[in-house]
């Protein structure tokens, strides 16, 4: 069977379980909301992730379903906690929980996902003492997240925001799930301390990599293909790895007032936003953007070579060349 | 030691376990916002209930102490959450966290909250499936205390709210809590599956009776004592076993005018309560609350036969005479 295949049908599954898992308790409007970013789609990464780890390293793919579930539960309601947070109206093209309910609903939407998260993992097959260290790892996981998001929302309003802090929430907000789902893979599949300490790293790279790739797009990305105008990331003034490295570059340049008259600006023009692109990439911070997310990516496909040469690993490999080289 | 001076250190023992739990990570606005509610006090009822409950088993408390901890964490992310629902600008006399703080910070120290009380549960020591079925009950509990929020936030607009659907959601909100701290408690402890049983059964019906107990409080209560002013609930309007209750008996009644022009004024006068609260009064809705509550608090009671004879088993005893009687 051909990887796209694979990786297709370990999505149906995933979906199928995930759907189930979350249509849980006697609170009908509860559930919808519950299920309202889960059924509306979604990569899957982290669960992919998950059973792809296990399988690689010795394991069986279905017993880090629950698992791997559990943390696009994670994922999902870190999602809805920031849609209200950051007042976003629209994900995955549906309105944000917030709308199609209320704020109220949201916030106990978010809490209920992630109790059944917790509630998912206790069903993982694997002895006690295992699951003590998934237990520990995700918990110390979603404290990080909640850290990286404190971070994002605080930065909102700072302009001094260093490129070590952005990486640092970077790492938070988004690496520390990936990396605690190819972690959790591997001691659920019974890999090495070896195996499970550098599947943590592969995709703790990863994630960082992903979520740089991802400030390229919001830049340069394909409107059709991201579902982002082009240059929102300008209008709404994110302090991304470009912006920050354009503003150093920048300093004392006379054509500064380029970037920063577009920045943050809702209402620039098209011209303008176009102007302030332009800049960015004839000054390179883009491209450095570009080859930074790069670089991680290389990083972690570096360290796959602690699985033995399977087709699992072989996936692993391509994952990352999807999530720092998609869409652009 | 009598038990009130033993109560006294065991409140302690938990201040410090928790604050010295509660100050993690490296953010440091997320870790005041994540202490605000802890260290302002607390009866710290449910650890001391999952200690008491360890030692009567025939365990030592203080294994109990970690998981007590998790629970007192698992109540103030409830708290922080239900204050920024409510909009409730107060709590335990401090300014709440959102007012403190801002509403996204709220949101995610509540978030940081939950996830560092299941970082604390793994550190329970017990062996690897007795913290399974542990993980199994925070998470369900957990999962339970969401949908009675849920129900809360339904209910606010209803005035058609049966008995049932009231106490179900009592049971929800408060009850299944305590139920998990004294269910927790006897397997830490090692009790035998009847005590477990027992001792969870026990917690649910005080917790019921605590509720019940504080909707009596929040109208005839000592307004010094209980720290909310005097008939608060009926201008708030809540819909508690006392007023639904009086609607019942109202139904054709012509006085029922008095109790509705007061029910949800926030501009009735103070003579308009009073006038209220003395037909509750008459009616006899006050005191079917009060023996509603002090039944539960018998059934709780006579479920602690389980128990061999000790000083813990007595102090739960007074736990349930505190719980059910306290402040009037």
């Amino acid at each position: 069977m051909d990887h796209k295949q694979k990786t297709k049908e370990m999505i149906a599954e995933v979906d199928h379980a995930l759907l189930r898992y979350v249509d849980h308790g006697k609170h009908d409007k509860l559930i919808r909301a519950m299920k309202h970013y889960p059924e509306a789609g979604g990569k899957r990464m982290r669960p992919i992730m998950a059973i792809l780890t296990a399988e690689a390293v010795g394991g069986r793919g279905k017993a880090a379903l629950p698992f791997g579930c559990s943390l696009e539960m994670v994922h999902n309601f870190t999602l809805v906690h920031d849609d209200v947070i950051d007042k976003d109206p629209v994900r995955r093209g549906r309105p944000a929980v917030h709308i199609a309910f209320d704020e109220p609903t949201a916030i106990i939407a978010g809490d209920a996902l992630f109790a059944l998260a917790y509630e998912v993992l206790a069903d993982t097959d694997v002895d006690g003492e295992a699951l003590r260290r998934l237990l520990r790892s995700v918990s110390d996981t979603v404290f990080l997240v909640a850290e990286g998001q404190q971070m994002d929302v605080d930065n909102e309003d700072r302009t001094d925001v260093s490129r070590d802090e952005y990486l640092d929430m970077v790492e938070k907000k988004t690496a520390v799930l990936f990396a605690c789902a190819a972690e959790g893979g591997a001691i659920i599949g019974g890999g090495t301390e070896m195996q499970i300490t550098s599947m943590k790293e592969y995709a703790r790279l990863m994630g960082i990599g992903f979520q740089i790739w991802d400030d390229v797009l919001g830049i340069k990305g394909d409107a059709k293909r991201t579902g982002k105008p082009v240059g929102s990331d300008i209008r709404n003034g994110k302090r991304t790895l470009i912006v920050l490295d354009a503003m150093d570059k920048l300093e004392k340049d006379p054509r500064k007032h380029v970037l920063t008259d577009a920045l943050g600006n809702e209402k620039a023009s098209d011209e303008a936003v176009q102007a302030a692109i332009r800049l960015l990439e004839e000054i390179g911070s883009i491209d450095f953007a570009r080859k930074f997310a790069l670089d991680y990516a290389r990083r972690a496909k570096d360290l796959l070579s602690c699985l033995p040469d399977c087709e699992e690993r072989e996936m692993l490999r391509e994952l990352v060349d999807y999530a720092v080289g998609r869409d652009l």
